[in-house]
């Protein structure tokens, strides 16, 4: 019996990671679990994002987890360093892959970082960058409305491109910057609005797609490749919510048709 | 006391991956071992290979390194998994990393290998890329003509262009391929030249930089960064051969100006 590797995150989000690990990792088996009742975790207290992670992840430790991705910026910057203390599997965040994928990339050593507004706030991105490379210039710039963009289905019409642009015209005060990292695990669904905008020059790095290197990566250094030789088995999709956002852009973005969805409860 | 990350190669290919290392992870210490006298590697014989690797890991243990780096395509399909089971520390070769970072980046799951005619006989970056994701269409073509091009300076001259596009004829013959693993470390010295006869299509993929990425990765799993604020050490580079070729590469090449360099004997 194969071990699943864990996926959580506050919402949908984490389905950007999701996509990426099965694209990366086919012989893989997943389960996520989105707590989309409480969703976001943003503006929660910091208490309340420790305890609702350590619920999520107490769930899914009794599918027998191999691997636990925390597919969630505000989650990954509060809680990661607990979790990898006290679980007795390995713990992948985000925010690392992300900020060393920044450092591979620029050839300028000045990176930009875009999220909600807590992640930038919380200055985990250049924490994690500046301690790796301390001569980086970066610059971090909350983009509130990509969020209800995504969410909403608006990324879509004519008028989404109007709203990246004028979130993004920071960039021009920063000719020097040629790696942009997409610091919220939404953000990867507008990546091409986002590359048109900030031009051929910039880089722009998908936490989520990094994640999937890093964990193929940890994968191999802990030997724990799943040797499935037969059948794939579709990713579990759980949620503490509604299903039907996750119906829709598990078939309309993801290509996760099979992924079966189940909605469940944590006390 | 830091302890440093021993790098090794069979002579100076690996100077790329030195490189890397020292760019991506500038507050790291490094000590470089190219064994340029019995170079190259490629066309000895197997139980050669495992003893020399094994001479030069045992030098560089000396030393108290924390990781080890294999940054010889050769030495990796050879002798990684004995030196993974046996030594006390963590291993890194080329291959994997390459192979990873190509998953990622292909959308069309088509990909290329160019490399020595020993490496791309091995399959090593084939079978390493298929155990992942089998669904993969792979190609690998040597392109014994890259490391004597290289080795002798006239990659700068203005034939090398002609010589890099008729070992690249290849890739006319398959319009879906969309990235290209640089299978050996000789090659991101060329990687211009590389990508003007590939064109903008095709994402060429140095095993050098990807490695790097990973020994990152792996700094943070086992907590071993260095935490080192000061002043930066320069790497350490020795050799079994003849200091002159490091010297010029390590000064024009490799902005290792400050690298000191030693000739040692190994037995």
């Amino acid at each position: 019996m194969e071990q699943p590797i864990g996926v959580i995150d506050s919402g949908v989000g984490g389905l950007t990671v999701l996509h990426e690990l099965k694209r990366q990792l086919p012989k893989e088996k997943f389960i996520y679990l989105g707590d989309t009742l409480r969703c976001p975790y943003g503006p929660k207290q910091e208490h309340e994002v420790i305890q609702y992670t350590w619920e999520m992840v107490t769930h899914l430790m009794t599918f027998d987890i191999k691997m636990l991705v925390i597919a969630c910026n505000t989650a990954t910057a509060l809680v990661i360093n607990q979790l990898k203390e006290q679980l007795p599997i390995p713990v992948v965040g985000v925010i690392e892959p992300g900020a060393r994928a920044a450092i591979k990339a620029t050839k300028t050593n000045h990176v930009g970082i875009i999220g909600t507004e807590n992640t930038i706030k919380s200055k985990a991105y250049e924490t994690a960058l500046k301690s790796i490379k301390p001569s980086l210039t970066t610059v971090g710039v909350a983009c509130p409305k990509f969020v209800p963009l995504i969410e909403s289905g608006q990324f879509t019409e004519p008028g989404a491109l109007e709203i990246v642009k004028e979130s993004l015209e920071f960039i021009k005060d920063h000719p020097n910057l040629d790696t942009l990292i997409l610091g919220c695990t939404h953000y990867p669904i507008i990546q091409p609005l986002i590359e048109e905008v900030v031009g051929e020059q910039i880089t722009v790095l998908s936490s989520a797609v990094e994640t999937g290197f890093e964990v193929s990566t940890l994968l191999t250094f802990y030997n724990m490749y799943n040797s499935l030789e037969g059948k794939l088995e579709e990713p579990v999709i759980l949620t503490t919510g509604s299903l039907n956002v996750f119906q829709h852009l598990k078939e309309e973005i993801f290509q996760l048709k099979s992924a079966s969805l189940k909605q469940i409860t944590l006390s």
